[in-house]
Order: C-alpha cells, then sequence, then structure tokens
C-alpha cells in the first residue's frame, strides 16, 4: 500500500452548538486545520475535500455538502461528500488516501461533520438515526438504533455471561478518559453506580450507555509521502486500510454478538499494515453503545469473543493500561456529532502518535488503530496510523 | 491520466416503478450488469462498489446505501455510497476510477440508484429535490429546483435573446431522441407547440421543460487496464474527468447564465484527455431543465455563449447533425432518477461507441463525453470517454 502521510489534524470542540449552523462548524474546522499544520499550509494549498457527513438532508434540509464545504474556502475545487451512516468519516478517509494514492493529488482535505441540535426536518433525531437501520426489515417496524444494539447485547449477554457491570465499566473509563480531553463534550468521570442506575433507554442500555447528540467536526490534512515533510517533521502514516459492509439488518447476519464487518475490515488493514494487535499501543473504537467497544475490542483480536466485558471491568484497557481504548473518551464521552466521528479517531491517534495528548497521553504510542461503525455493523472502516512510514 | 476501462455497461429501464423498491431496483442493475457484460463476468467477480444515490434518507429513509448494495451480493465487499445531489452518479465514477488507478482493485462497479416515487418520508419530492439547493439562502426563502434554473434561464434571455423557442426545441429533440430509446421514460415525440402551451412551473420554465420524476439505477463494470480485455474485445476508456464545485446558491456565483463547475470541469477532463470539443461527435449533457442543456453545451465550449439556443433550434445538436447531443433523450425524456443520471450517462456513451445503440446510433463516434450537474450547479462532473485508450 503506497504512503499516504496525515500531515496535520484539527478537531472542533464536540458539543450542542446552538449557536452555530453546519457551515459555522464546517468552516470552523478548515480554519482549525489551517492554524493546527506545523508549518507552510494554508487553506489555499488544498486541492481537493472529501467530507463525511450522515445527515445533513434530514437534520438540516441540506444536500451537497462537498460543494458547501468548498465554497467556505471560495474554491471551486473538486469536494465530494461520502456518506455510510455513523461510519462516514472514516469511510471518508479510506476514499481520500485513494485519491492521493492514484496521484489525482498531493494535499487533500477529509473532513468529516455533523450538526444534530437545532434540527429543522419535520423528524425527530431518533428517527434520523433509524435510517441507519434497515428501512424495510427494521425501522417500518419500530426498531431504532438503540434498540438493535440492545438485541446485540443482549446476545452477547447470553452467549458469553457479559454483565450490566461489563458495560458499565466501558462508560465509566470512557468519561474518566474524557475528563482529560479538552474537546470532549463529557470532561467528568461518572461512577458505575450512575450508569446501572440510570433509566432504560433499551434494556440492557440506560441512558448512559448511549454515546450523546453532538455537533463537531474534524479535519485531516492527506499528503503524499513526498510532500508530508513541507507540512510537518512528524507526520503520521496510513499503513493499513479496510472496510467492509455487511446486511444492514441485525437478523441477517451470521452471528448478533460479533461483527463480521469488523474482523473483515480489521484483517485487511492488519494485513496491509504488517501489524498484529500487540503493536499497538492505542485504539479509537466505536462505543455509541457500549456493547459495541467490546464487540469491538473481540472482533479486533484484542480480546478473546467473551473476555472483553473482564478485561475492561479489570481495568485492562484504561489510558496507559494493556491497550489504551478510547483515550479521548470515546464516543461515549468525546461525543458523536455522526459523520465527524471517524475523523476524529484519527485525530486522536495523530496527536497521541506525535506525543500531544497532553493529560491522555498513552505512553510509547507508535502505531495506533480506528474504528468506525456505520449503524449495527452494515459498514466496519478500520485504520492502521504509525509513525514509521514502513517503506512501500 | 493511467487508464482505467469501462468493460461493461447496464441501465435498468427509467420510469415510474410503483412496483418495486429501492434494492429492487439495485439488485435488479447488478443482475443486468451481471448479463450484460461481453464474457467472463460474474457477479463474484466485483471487488468494490461505489453507488451514486441523491436522497434515499429523504425518500425512502434509507442511510448506508453502500451496504445496501453490498448485501444484494451477499458479499461483505468495500461498498461506500457518494452524495452530490444530482451529481451523485458522475461523482461516483470519478471516485471509482481513483480506486482502480490507486491499484487498490481490479473489478469495481458504479452504480447509480434512485426510488423517486412512493416517497415513505414526510415530505414531497419538490421539497427533497429542494436540499440541493443553500438551505439558508435559497431553500428557507421559499425557493425551488425549478424555480432557481428559471432564474437562470431569465438571466440567459437577458444576455442573448434566448427565447422559450429556443427552450423548448431543446425538449422536442431529446424527445425525439427519447423515442428511439426502449429504456427512455418517455418514448414519444412531443411538438414545440405543446411545450410552449404547458403550463408554468416556473416562469419561463413548463412543465415540459422539466425532466420527470423516475425511478431507475444504472452500472457500470470498471476495470484496470490489464483486466479489461478479460471482458470484452472493446472496452470504453476514461480518457478525462473533471469535477467543480461551486456556490450552491446561485446569488454568490460570477455568472448566472453559465456554469463556472462546467467550465473548470470541462477543461480539466478536455486536458487530461488530450482532446478537444471538436474530437467529440456524442456528448449526453445535464438537461434537468432545458436551459441547463443550452448552458451547458455553452460552457463546455461547443458553442459560444448565446449560440445554442438559435443552434439548436437549427437542429446542430440533433441526432448525427454537428454534434449529438443527448441522444438517449437526455433527462428530460430518458428520465432523471437523480442519482442514476451521472451513470446512464455513461451506460449511454458506452453503448454509442460501441455502435452498439441501436437505431439512435451516433455515426462513427469514437470519442464521448458526459456532464453531470448537482442541483443548480453547486457540482459539475465532466467524462471524455473513448475507443482509443490513449496511451498511459
Amino acid at each position: 500500500m503506497a504512503n499516504v502521510a496525515l500531515a496535520g489534524a484539527y478537531m472542533t470542540h464536540f458539543d450542542e452548538h446552538w449557536d452555530k449552523g453546519l457551515r459555522d462548524i464546517i468552516g470552523g474546522s478548515l480554519l482549525g486545520l489551517a492554524g493546527a499544520v506545523d508549518r507552510n499550509f494554508d487553506l489555499s494549498k488544498i486541492e481537493a475535500i472529501y467530507i463525511g457527513n450522515a445527515g445533513a438532508e434530514l437534520f438540516e434540509e441540506q444536500a451537497q455538502l462537498g460543494a458547501i464545504a468548498a465554497s467556505c474556502l471560495h474554491k471551486n475545487i473538486p469536494s465530494i461528500r461520502i456518506e455510510a451512516a455513523c461510519a462516514s468519516g472514516g469511510a471518508a478517509l479510506s476514499v481520500a488516501a485513494q485519491a492521493v494514492r492514484a496521484g489525482d493529488y498531493d494535499t487533500v482535505v477529509v473532513l468529516g461533520a455533523e450538526k444534530m441540535t437545532d434540527v429543522t426536518a419535520p423528524s425527530t433525531v431518533t428517527s434520523i438515526l433509524s435510517t441507519a437501520l434497515d428501512e424495510e426489515w427494521e425501522r417500518q417496524c419500530g426498531q431504532t438504533l438503540a434498540g438493535a444494539w440492545a438485541i446485540m447485547a443482549r446476545s452477547h449477554m447470553a452467549e458469553y455471561c457479559t454483565t450490566r457491570e461489563h458495560l458499565a465499566s466501558v462508560v465509566v473509563k470512557n468519561h474518566a478518559n474524557g475528563a482529560l480531553n479538552p474537546k470532549a463534550q463529557f470532561q467528568r468521570p461518572i461512577p458505575k453506580e450512575a450508569v446501572l442506575r440510570a433509566p432504560f433507554v433499551a434494556e440492557p442500555l440506560t441512558v448512559l450507555d448511549c454515546a450523546p447528540i453532538s455537533d463537531g467536526a474534524a479535519a485531516l490534512l492527506l499528503t503524499s509521502a513526498q510532500r508530508a515533510h513541507e507540512f510537518t517533521d512528524t507526520p503520521v502514516w496510513i499503513l493499513g486500510s479496510g472496510l467492509a459492509t455487511d446486511s444492514v439488518a441485525i437478523h441477517e447476519r451470521v452471528s448478533t454478538h460479533s461483527l463480521l464487518g469488523t474482523q473483515i475490515a480489521g484483517k485487511r488493514a492488519f494485513d496491509l499494515s504488517k501489524k498484529t494487535v500487540h503493536d499497538i499501543q492505542v485504539a479509537e473504537v466505536h462505543d455509541s453503545f457500549s456493547i459495541g467497544e467490546l464487540i469491538a475490542i473481540e472482533d479486533l483480536g484484542f480480546f478473546h469473543p467473551g473476555k472483553a466485558g473482564p478485561a475492561t471491568l479489570a481495568g485492562d484497557t484504561a489510558l496507559n493500561a494493556n491497550i489504551s481504548v478510547n483515550p479521548s473518551g470515546g464516543l461515549k464521552a468525546r461525543g458523536h456529532p455522526l459523520g465527524a466521528t471517524g475523523v476524529a479517531q484519527a485525530v486522536e491517534i495523530f496527536q497521541q502518535l506525535r506525543n500531544e495528548a497532553e493529560r491522555r497521553q498513552v505512553r510509547d504510542a507508535q502505531v495506533g488503530l480506528t474504528h468506525n461503525v456505520g449503524g449495527t455493523g452494515g459498514t466496519c472502516v478500520v485504520h492502521i496510523l504509525g509513525l514509521e512510514s514502513g517503506g512501500a
């Protein structure tokens, strides 16, 4: 896999930004990126944009976000919107890297953005999120995203004796990490009892097992290998990339307590990178619901099936434990503006590998992983990022 | 630009398919493609899918169409949805070609699909189409897609003395061509008087100046240069590709009677292909509204600004005239299932260059052009396709 570098990264504060529209958020992330690149960069150097966004037609009644993003620059450059529900950001990163590898551009920006509060469309957020389900087999029957993940949680519990305490330990860890992240939506720890006693959204998932509704954007500068050092002494390299799909409806899948998409995407990313789980010090995985993190770190191979719950409860995935999972706070505490999430995961790994993560810094992080899921697993995207380019 | 081949092409009948859902239409186009490739192809050879779709979240409340398309194959391959309003199909083609040029895949399918009838969402088609406008500056003020194109028509009339008869001559020509196309939604000629006397949607555009609401899908098999002849003796080559953006709101543009996006995308595609307008025998351009075709063939350089109306009225763009524009019937008569349109344009050029267009065949067609527009010009995509690969 030819080398593509991340030469700069930025994310806005993830929060409910009632005073900002989607265009403000996108523009803010581009300006932030301009300030965040180490040297020699200004917005006029952007040759193309790939923007991950899950639902602006529904949240703001605005399509064609590629053009909206490019017009923030007052340029007429190629700019395309990629949609894969909550995996839109990860998918946009994979497409942008292809464009650089194809030799079409040397400097490309990957954006991820979502404005979920202040919905103008005649829908609710829950109803909008349900478009990530299968319309014919799930949504029309009244299923919700939380309900579908709850089925997977129940299945995991039945298969592996996973408990609600295991699920809650994901939340407690991610809030502890989020408390160290100045860009996180929730910067406070919460006790396990609060999670266990919170009202159910879809049993066994309480409201505190669910990622919040968020506004925000994240941006990455991708460059060819030749150009990376023009912008920084410390590029981060895309060592491997995998994207896989599965049936959108969970009843059609081979398992309801694992994601085949994650397994396939993870294997491809690891194969391309010539790395294994043992090379990874830090991982940002998709915990839109707490059960998602347990399934992810099993499917990616960090833990044997059924072992992720006890391991998390034992602290093995805490900051600077065996493997640091979601040091940013994850979707749960950093926030989850849908299309921005996959890009923000890469922003976090970029900062971790460059030793810029301050109070949440993972020691000696050399290789990191991002894992982004659309809906309940219809689309899964895995990237392996490293400080060493690994030749090619 | 490294060579990428179209090795197969198929489109469904474009029509109102009240008996079919979006998934049926997508699956049907994949099965159709399998039957349409000359040899050695079956659906198991597809390595990745890029699907252009403008608004399934709004029309069917279904996001994540990449996964929906891949699951029609019961495979877990990479599959990503691209959205650029009505230019989604053209944008998907450009992204898919990049993926092949990047060396990631040898055989990729580009799909375009839209199901516009039988809307389940709490919206009307007109309101859904308006998401291609600028939400803040146009849509919230009550602007519609037809209204915005009507402003451009008025501007073109004021600048160049373009008349309603010029506009109507686009419609008459495209219906005459559509009458020769068994896949077209409208397979009957209409007289100029009918267009002029039809009720206004947005003056000066009558209902017959507007493309219809359609269901349909189109599919292309893209391969690397090495693999093309495995599937056919007569591949069609992507010689040039250009995609450009502009402000989504028309008041922010440099002109209201031309599209800078088309000009920039066209120049890039021509430059890459080393072709000029004089090399093109057949062009499929974006006539979602009749004025769109006039502006397109001026912006692409086939006619000087202001000359397209009189030229069309004089028959210079008719089948086998100086330049055959929209031999398929265009969006107007072939139909305009939004995301499918850009792909269907390439299907038409594929068939024309291979001398397979039967009664609407353009004589000695060697090089063709496709031109796809998002909304009112926020995204413009141009491809140049040819029988000779042109080296590289």
